[in-house]
């Protein structure tokens, strides 16, 4: 007899009723954010690519493309691979590999579906050509600037243009123009401050551009941009396609920062967590114990927030994380009498959902208070 | 045709043909960590019962057991199953649990296996006892006091015996003594700081030991302890049996305790990432890229060590993580001829085990220079 685990949720079960800590989609709320980032792209008339090291979920993946995305971007080749299984035809691999066994794989994707990649020197383009010749696909290429970010990308035009020479003289690279990324960019807290830091950064993208044409290379595609600065990306003028993540889910961090016009997104993700223990509320300061820490979400970007029936909680604070333990407090004013009982759920907003989503593997998406579906994050882990 | 993945590595393969990012174990430093924490226990005359949380890992557990461990902690019911399919006979989970699913998932496992769970709350010992009636099978239970970590546990002894009545209470219950456990203590950096704060909490323990006793109620066991205490918990007279994780590994952090005697541990395990980017080395501030970040290490408790041929990079460090990119500089005083070329593949000392271990599917064991073994990190994403 073989011990199976049972789900954390089937299909039709009040959300109450979720074996915890599980990932929990509320689905309303998705497919507001979803229609939200489509509509503002389809106003500008820049393509939208978004993210899909965010969800790493083929279903959430397909939803957005039925909107009107063009495909989607992977950070690693590996990541691609379950969403090439699902029937996603267009993928962008945001990011410089190293290696042969990840040009490899890129090339037999290739075979199945329309594959770019970054590069940032020239060896990766001679990587990315025995590869692609040894597999018989093409592989589309993009050079990646550096817009101020300081970790991948060309500093300027001419080291692009030698990029572009070095990727023209293989028959089997497609040159498809530029990445232009800056992550900080996205957490610039002030709207008027981050609207001032993206246009210097859309500055030095559309100086390379214009460079490149002078030279006689026209950029098919200008590739970049995230959930925080998407407003100020559109309206820039200077990207063919946006590349944005978390405003599937919104981040607890991107709470903090403030938005001054329509677009906006909404908390979609939770963990939910049950109490587990109220027996420190008894002699020592108020608090209770969750089920759900470290191994059940990334406090890289800060703690998760306590969620209650109507928004943020306004009176608890989870406070700290262990391996599997989260303490929850009363906020400052209010009392013991606040937190919730033993064996209650709770709801936690992550404070990064990337990573997050990265520990799971499957979210249980909720329509009002039932459970209506139960997705694979099939490329969980894929980080090769 | 389905496109495969190929492996991260296969066994006889160099270490250096590792795809990455990739969780390396060092077998050699591995074996002689369980060594040097078995010949402790053993010459205290405790038993030693390792914590499966840190590795997650049924081919390590078996390992600790053949050299004389006494069975494993889990930190949750779900965590249990792969270890007791695997074929471990006695697992105590180290922690309350909340909720009827997990108390039934609990009690299958009782039928299989020794279990034991703790409690802290009279309704935990009712839906323990609920559960193991329906199963037919005894659930082992220990009360949890809290001796300063003030997360878990009942506050003192009158809260501890009535507890242990309630539990003689049923009889599918078999009450089998206390766990005492504070995760601070094991990171409280001086040695002699470190024992003092562990003869405290010791007092503490002894104190409910002896309350019981005199109530009538004998600790057939007495649980706890970690890697940063072993050996002032195995010299304090008070457990019975110890359950110390990541001596195995050993994590970045442990690495700034002062260790006064002889029980060291030394790092067996390592990300292996590969310099993915080094356009930036020219004209800015000088800097490689690695592939291994936020997805594939956790950096909760710092980031991780950069690590070379002889032991730490004297060189060079990790400076900050994304979700996919390290960035990895000089130190002050080196120059950028320190840096790794690209393509090189580069060691990495996570900052804290536990929860890097939950992100990978596979742990790849060498062998001096050759991959000797391919580990399923079976109990992955089990946190519930």
């Amino acid at each position: 007899m073989t011990i199976l685990i049972p789900p954390a949720a089937s299909v039709g079960q009040p959300a109450g009723a979720i074996d915890t800590p599980a990932l929990v989609l509320d689905l309303d709320v998705f497919e507001r954010n979803l229609a939200r980032m489509q509509q503002a792209a389809d106003r500008a008339g820049v393509k939208l690519r978004p993210h899909a090291k965010a969800h790493k979920t083929p279903a959430i993946a397909l939803a957005q493309i039925a909107r009107g995305a063009v495909g989607i971007c992977c950070q690693k080749v590996s990541e691609a691979v379950p969403f090439v299984r699902a029937g996603v035809t267009d993928i962008h691999i945001s990011n410089e590999i190293a290696g042969p066994a990840k040009a490899a794989l890129l090339a037999q994707l290739a075979l199945r579906a329309r594959m770019s990649v970054c590069v940032d020197d020239a060896r990766q383009v001679a990587e990315l050509a025995a590869a692609a010749a040894r597999a018989g696909s093409t592989i589309g290429v993009l050079v990646e600037i550096d817009i101020g970010q300081g970790r991948c990308g060309v500093a300027d035009a001419p080291a692009a243009l030698h990029l572009v020479q070095a990727i023209r003289a293989h028959g089997q690279l497609a040159f498809r123009g530029l990445q232009a990324y800056h992550g900080g960019l996205q957490h610039v807290r002030g709207a008027a401050e981050r609207a001032r830091a993206v246009a210097a950064a859309g500055a030095r993208t559309a100086a390379v551009v214009a460079a490149l044409a002078e030279a006689g290379v026209a950029c098919e595609t200008v590739t970049g941009g995230g959930s925080g600065s998407a407003e100020f990306d559109l309206a820039g003028g200077v990207y063919t396609e946006l590349q944005p993540g978390s405003y599937v889910f919104m981040d607890g961090d991107y709470g903090s920062n403030e938005y001054g016009g329509a677009l906006c997104f909404e908390y979609s993700l939770f963990v939910a967590s049950t109490v587990m223990s109220v027996a420190a509320a008894h002699g020592a300061a108020p608090r209770v114990v969750v089920d759900a820490g470290l191994k059940s979400l990334a406090v890289d970007s800060g703690l998760p927030l306590a969620w209650g029936a109507q928004g943020r909680s306004a009176t608890l604070d989870y406070v700290a994380a262990n391996d599997e333990h989260g303490i929850v407090e009363p906020r400052a004013g209010a009392t013991a009498a606040a937190l919730p009982a033993l064996g209650s759920q709770m709801l936690l907003v992550p404070g990064h959902c990337d990573p997050t989503l990265n520990l799971y593997d499957e979210i249980v998406g909720i329509r009002g208070q039932a459970v209506a579906s139960l997705w694979p994050v099939a490329a969980r882990g894929l980080s090769r």
